[in-house]
């Protein structure tokens, strides 16, 4: 058998620890697999003597990760630190350099600084992985990268953030609001102290930007996804969703149109049937769809410590079996910057839910601005009647351009009849 | 950019027209994402004059398959001609000893001669790949031999016929029975006019027994795989199924109990709201459950012209790419003889069908030839009277072992007022 794969550890949480719970219970199967032994080296930590229930007898602990990452003695380092710059990116960019090839979990850093690492890792001839930096134990960028290579990919939509489907999902089961769901989210452990990165769709732009690049041959451009969470969704529209065929998810969406490349996250109208309005709770999934293959669609764990160590072990055995893909697919100097087609010019239906008062004149104005605006109702919902008071009013329109319904939408809400902030989800079909 | 890698192609039929659709269509994406072009040199079949509606101007024409399998100015060969024996197998073996890697989607080949093949080509170092051999475009040869290799493997359930799927939809949407079903299947193209090796579960049998080596690192075993398929399932039972909160589908299954590995196709009740019951039409699924991992479902389109080419094309990528994996994901050495368990030994739950003539005693006589067998009633339906005439008798019995209620239903059927052999399917849980 051949020589062992050196490897070095940066970051004992979570998933740091399942990594070493894999490497501890399957050497023998990895062995196997890779035709020579994984050998954890060595690894770092913020504190040497906490005690975290693993074996980590066998290794070294290194205090300074970057240290670590200069090491002579390992092949492979593992980034499992987490965020875009400080000691991740520092530990990352040392091992590149040093000639290590790196497995990372971290999304934040590669959405950041992806083009630069990725260039970085080609110059010095190693590997940069990050299959747990997508969709946790789903090997979507594999199939990106590798399985569906025969594809002009023409659309992908996500469910990338499992601390929002367990929201969404809860609130659909309980009938709940948002906060009161996050607060239970958070108290059992499935949403930050902070959710923000999670519920504001930050953590799903970093990793729609990576699926993007993957799909399209494209550079990482962050900062053309548009971006919207899910604070604003209400256990109402929930309700609404239900009644009118669809299932509310938070989805990250990337579609090449036109030569244009359109980058969006926010809350979605499923249609109920869809495979992407089944997944519920924690589950991440993605569908792919490529010109020859059609739609491909993976589902499974998005988080946790035994299918994030999953996928970076994963990386660990293409590396061990001598197997090395360029970065995003192509090689850098390939990676095309994709014209960015931003939100406004996004072309779809969409639902609208308005608070007005009750009142005689209401609809006709309303409808007027609509009209002006271009924008064609489908279905309306007024239930009940409350003379002079708020009551409810849900339309479905049809096919518009994004920003045709948005000038509408904010000229309704200065009608004195309306009573609250225009509440709009754009409705997906696939 | 690097050397062109030289193909030859085997069989213009539809899956070999597929892959000339893409080597011409995707030709500069693809040399984009090997570092070099894929060329085709050759093709050969049966008929050279034949219009096929593609431009096969840049390549050659060997009317011996064989011959083309030897030449030296070719680096792959791709065997799309199919059958486990006759010129497929000559094909793949020529190439093989003749130093080419090679690419099929053959299932019939790999479950009948895969360790032969295998070990012919790790001693001549030569990649064999067969995505497109299970499941059409889902890249689950790749998921279960590399992105899943973090994981002891624990079970496997596949959707990997879709004529049988389609078939089963068409039956629960219309009512209408599996003949008539079939004829359609039949006149739509979607079935064989022999249709055994579909209806019959032997396709099914041939992907699973490839899924199961690689799940579990176990020499292909297909003469051990239980294999039932199709024709016996009625139009009521769809209608009881659904009743009973199922949906029938003919799975292929694979797990490892206690050191031993099960192996069987058969239709089963499979809960409605899990994945898998989902999967409707010509689709095809697989889900994998590991040890960390947990569980992944990947769906797509199982087979048609796109879809398999897709895969055959991303298997050419890899060996464009320089990536080898041992065929079974160990080499061929370290492949284990799983000891199979046997479907008499299987345990689970159960649903049973009779046709019983209406008349006192009946139902006393059955329960006792069941309790004598260890076998346990959880639900019975019976509805309507017709005194002295057949009516159905439908009943879900608990977990139990296979044989045990075999027997039952043996004894069952040897009573007087029982008219029709009862008819089980098994139920499963995810």
């Amino acid at each position: 058998m051949a020589e062992p794969l050196r490897i070095g550890l940066c970051g004992l949480g979570t998933v740091g620890l399942g990594v070493v719970d894999i490497l501890n219970g399957h050497g023998r199967l990895l062995a196997e697999r890779c035709g020579r032994p994984l050998s954890l080296v060595s690894v770092s930590a913020r504190d040497r003597n906490k005690s975290r229930g693993v074996n980590l007898s066998g290794c070294d602990f290194e205090a300074d990760p970057v240290a670590l990452a200069r090491r002579p003695d390992i092949d492979v380092v593992i980034e499992a630190i987490g965020g875009s710059e400080g000691a991740a990116r520092q530990v990352v960019e040392t091992a590149i350099a040093h000639g290590k090839s790196v497995v990372t979990a971290n999304k934040a850093l590669l959405a950041h600084h992806g083009i630069a690492l990725a260039t970085a890792a080609e110059t010095n001839g190693v590997s940069l992985n990050f299959e747990a930096s997508v969709a946790g134990g789903i090997p979507i960028v594999k199939t990106l990268r590798e399985g569906l290579a025969a594809n002009a990919l023409e659309r992908i939509s996500g469910i990338l953030n499992g601390t929002c489907n367990y929201i969404l999902t809860e609130m659909e089961r309980t009938g709940a609001s948002f906060e009161t769901v996050l607060a239970e989210a958070q108290a059992l452990g499935y949403a930050e102290a902070d959710p923000s990165f999670d519920v504001d769709g930050i953590d799903t732009a970093h990793k729609l930007s990576i699926l993007t690049s993957l799909a399209f041959g494209t550079a990482i451009d962050f900062s053309s996804v548009h971006v919207e969470g899910i604070r604003n969704v209400q256990a109402i529209d929930i309700a609404y969703a239900r009644e009118l065929g669809f299932r509310i998810k938070l989805l990250g969406q990337a579609r090449r149109i036109d030569g244009r490349i359109e980058q969006r996250v926010h809350p979605c109208f499923v249609p109920l049937g869809q495979p992407l309005a089944a997944v519920a709770g924690v589950f991440n999934a993605v569908l792919a769809q490529g010109d020859f293959v059609g739609r491909v669609f993976l589902e499974g764990r998005g988080a946790g410590r035994g299918p994030t160590a999953s996928a970076i072990i994963a990386d660990l055995v293409d590396i061990a079996r001598g197997l090395r893909v360029p970065t995003f697919a192509v090689p850098v100097g390939r990676l095309t910057r994709g014209q960015a087609l931003p939100i406004a010019d996004h072309i779809g239906p969409c639902y609208v839910r308005l608070r007005v008062l009750d009142r005689p004149g209401v609809l006709a104005a309303m409808t007027a601005i609509l009209a002006r605006h271009d924008v064609s109702i489908e279905t309306m919902i007024q239930r009940g009647r409350a003379p002079d008071e708020a009551v409810a009013l849900v339309m479905v329109v049809h096919e518009t351009k994004d920003s045709n319904l948005a000038s509408a939408l904010a000229e309704i809400a200065r009608l004195d009849s309306v009573v609250e902030q225009p509440c709009r989800i754009r409705i997906e079909s696939f």
